[in-house]
């Protein structure tokens, strides 16, 4: 069976909010093995509710709908629903009782409203509601238009909390009996390949059916997804597996990671592994790149006096760089960022020293540098390298910043790997 | 005329990403006075993307989709919407040209799959896009359906920052044509006061209509909304000012800017008006306060150099704070954030010192000094304060930085009115 979402809510057309309640479902319907091709968002307006719903059963078989169930005038879609079938909606007394004891527990004064919220279509059963007073539905129509298919109609509160709670205690034993199969996604992480280049290499895979691959382009990184549907999660998995061998031995020199992992946290987890310390010296990224790496917890390990050099002056007097490489070569050159990694290497006596300078923008660029040109300098006692990239200069200054530390963290991941294997 | 939004991506039915674009879009149309009744989400498959087009252009008249138009085999919603008219695509030797600066700007090799991009419908105008390589259009039918009504296409890439850079350079000015009645909203943005404390300042002005006056949580900081509709811009700013007026004179102490403006861009503000320097000494918050310090372009003019002092020894030997005060009160100490202020201030010789030092977490916690407790000194040549704050333990560690760095700024802001005045 089709599932399809169906989200009610003024405040969404407004783009007052964003719809987190249709990915959270959309996922849970993934992991159901449950096929979803729509969603769709309307207004708390009967019309239109009536209308999208009309759209959806002509297409799917369970439609899952969100919102509109709140106590006020203008949560109507519960009313609309039953309108669309000609049905009456009926007090449900559990409801009633539910709603009245979650008053009581809060000593607060039920009002008249809330008792809207207790009514239900006669053939529908209930979902409790463990955490506000909007009790939802599960509704089985046995016969459904000209097919008389079966169609099942399910309702949330749009409160994400509650939407949540309900999906977890109910939605998902009962919607289990219509999944089919089991789907497992697996993303892989890439850094310095663009989403084309990536995908060519893979282009004969990426026409398989079963997993699927598809690339994806996130925030100054590249993703490639495997997506494979099978009877249960072992099957599943090995389909996974085995693309993922081929895939990576395709791709590896750009792989970095699996799913939510950030290069803060692969780059950590190596230092802690091989018990190194590192030290950063930024210019342009002013910061970021040790905040980053200090959003790992443990992070005290292996970072111990970092340094942001924002002026000529105090890379010079701080760092220790040369005032005749800043003069000859510039503030924004191989030779600072070289300089830079290591006066910070050697002032904080870690193993590694990381210097960073470019220009941010979007002033400071000239024709020779311009805007996006980042300078990143890497050394340990033995062996320096540096590296010159160019990020898009019409892109904003934050953006420019973060690509420059995806940069870096990438630079000082492969550094380690190659230094220390 | 109505307009509806299409967003195109089958990682949206998987729910691996929310879809923050329709609100974004949502919120444009808003404000730029258009109704929009709908937004659907269909996955990259032509068949529905067709059919999805068909039912919004029975109902409205200016339909927006984003996505669907990478490089990849699987970004097919141009071709799609161009089929669904019977129209060819042609290629749009502007657009192509642009693809192929964006390559050699950064270096890289084009692609054949990028060529792909270049293509447009016949009567489609381009979106040139200055952030990625997939132009958008605009596309104009004179007579649609049996009505023979006017309907316009305007199609995106999915990629948020392309999709925002598009529409405000483009879209925008093109669809002001469009709108009957403008939408005004100003945010008016706090810190340090919760919620419903601030609601409770401006409950009797919450139930007026026109302007409409509400409340919102964002990330570590409280807005108040206000929304107000007339024929034209002028009248629409003239309900909100003197909106804004009687609001402000309740709530002016917690008051710190405006709609995106952040803490950062309100200090670096006054940081330049008064020709101050600051210079911070980061424990806890790991480089964060000054990579949000050097988001702001200009900001070489007040930062020279900061401190990233995580280990003892590194506030002890770099900051030169007394090992006495680290063993008798802790790392984490009023007295110890304010040597860091002091330290740092004397170092890099600037007019303000600003010195943090907490517990991040989730480990490193105890019964005295829990996670969240974050200490900051703030000093100049005549004047020392410090503040101790208390953020809830559970937090997840990035977000306790984050709202350590929001605390931060604001005692800067209020040191510098303070003292600068």
């Amino acid at each position: 069976m089709i599932a399809e979402i169906l989200s009610v809510g003024t405040e969404l057309l407004l783009g007052e909010i964003v719809n987190t309640n249709a990915s959270y479902v959309s996922e849970r319907l993934t992991n159901l093995g449950i096929d979803c091709y729509y969603q769709t968002t309307v207004g708390d307006n009967a019309d239109r509710i009536k209308n999208t719903l009309g759209i959806a059963l002509e297409r799917s078989d369970i439609i899952i709908i969100t919102g509109g169930l709140g106590p006020t005038d203008d949560d109507i879609t519960m009313q609309a629903v039953a309108d669309f079938f000609n049905e009456k909606l009926v007090l449900d007394q559990e409801s009633l009782k539910s709603i009245e004891k979650f008053f009581i527990a809060l000593d607060r004064e039920m009002t008249e409203s809330n008792i809207k919220q207790a009514y239900r279509p006669e053939e529908a059963k209930v979902i409790s509601n463990p955490v506000g007073t909007a009790p939802g539905i599960i509704w089985e129509i046995p016969e459904y238009g000209v097919n008389k298919s079966k169609k099942i109609i399910l309702i949330f509160p749009g409160v994400p909390e509650e939407l949540y709670a309900m999906w977890e205690q109910t939605a998902d034993n009962y919607l289990k009996q219509y999944s089919q199969e089991v789907l497992v996604i697996r993303n892989l992480k890439y850094f310095g390949v663009p989403e084309a280049a990536l995908a060519n290499k893979v282009k004969d895979l990426m026409e398989k059916s079963n997993p699927t691959i598809a690339p994806l382009v996130g925030k100054g990184e590249t993703r490639l997804r495997i997506v494979a549907k099978a009877k249960n999660y072992e099957e599943a998995n090995a389909l996974i597996d085995e693309a993922e061998k081929e895939v990576l031995s395709r791709t590896k020199e750009y792989f970095y990671g699996y799913g939510d992992e950030t290069l803060e946290q692969i780059v950590g987890e190596l230092l802690l592994e091989k018990d190194l310390t590192v030290a950063v010296a930024e210019s342009c990224t002013g910061g970021l790149v040790s905040s980053r790496l200090t959003d790992i917890s443990g992070s005290s390990r292996y970072i111990k006096l970092n340094f942001v050099t924002y002026s000529n002056e105090s890379k010079i007097k701080t760092l220790g760089i040369s005032d005749k490489i800043i003069e000859n070569y510039g503030a924004v050159s191989d030779k600072t960022a070289i300089s830079m990694a290591e006066g910070v290497r050697s002032l904080s006596d870690c193993d590694i020293g990381v210097g960073i300078t470019g220009i941010a923008g979007p002033t400071g660029g000239s024709e020779n540098k311009p805007v996006g040109l980042v300078y990143i300098g890497i050394c340990n006692r033995h062996k320096l390298e540096v590296h010159e990239i160019r990020i898009p200069s019409n892109l904003p200054r934050t953006e420019i910043k973060y690509r420059a530390s995806q940069y870096t963290l990438n630079y000082l991941r492969l550094f380690i790997n190659k230094e220390y294997n």
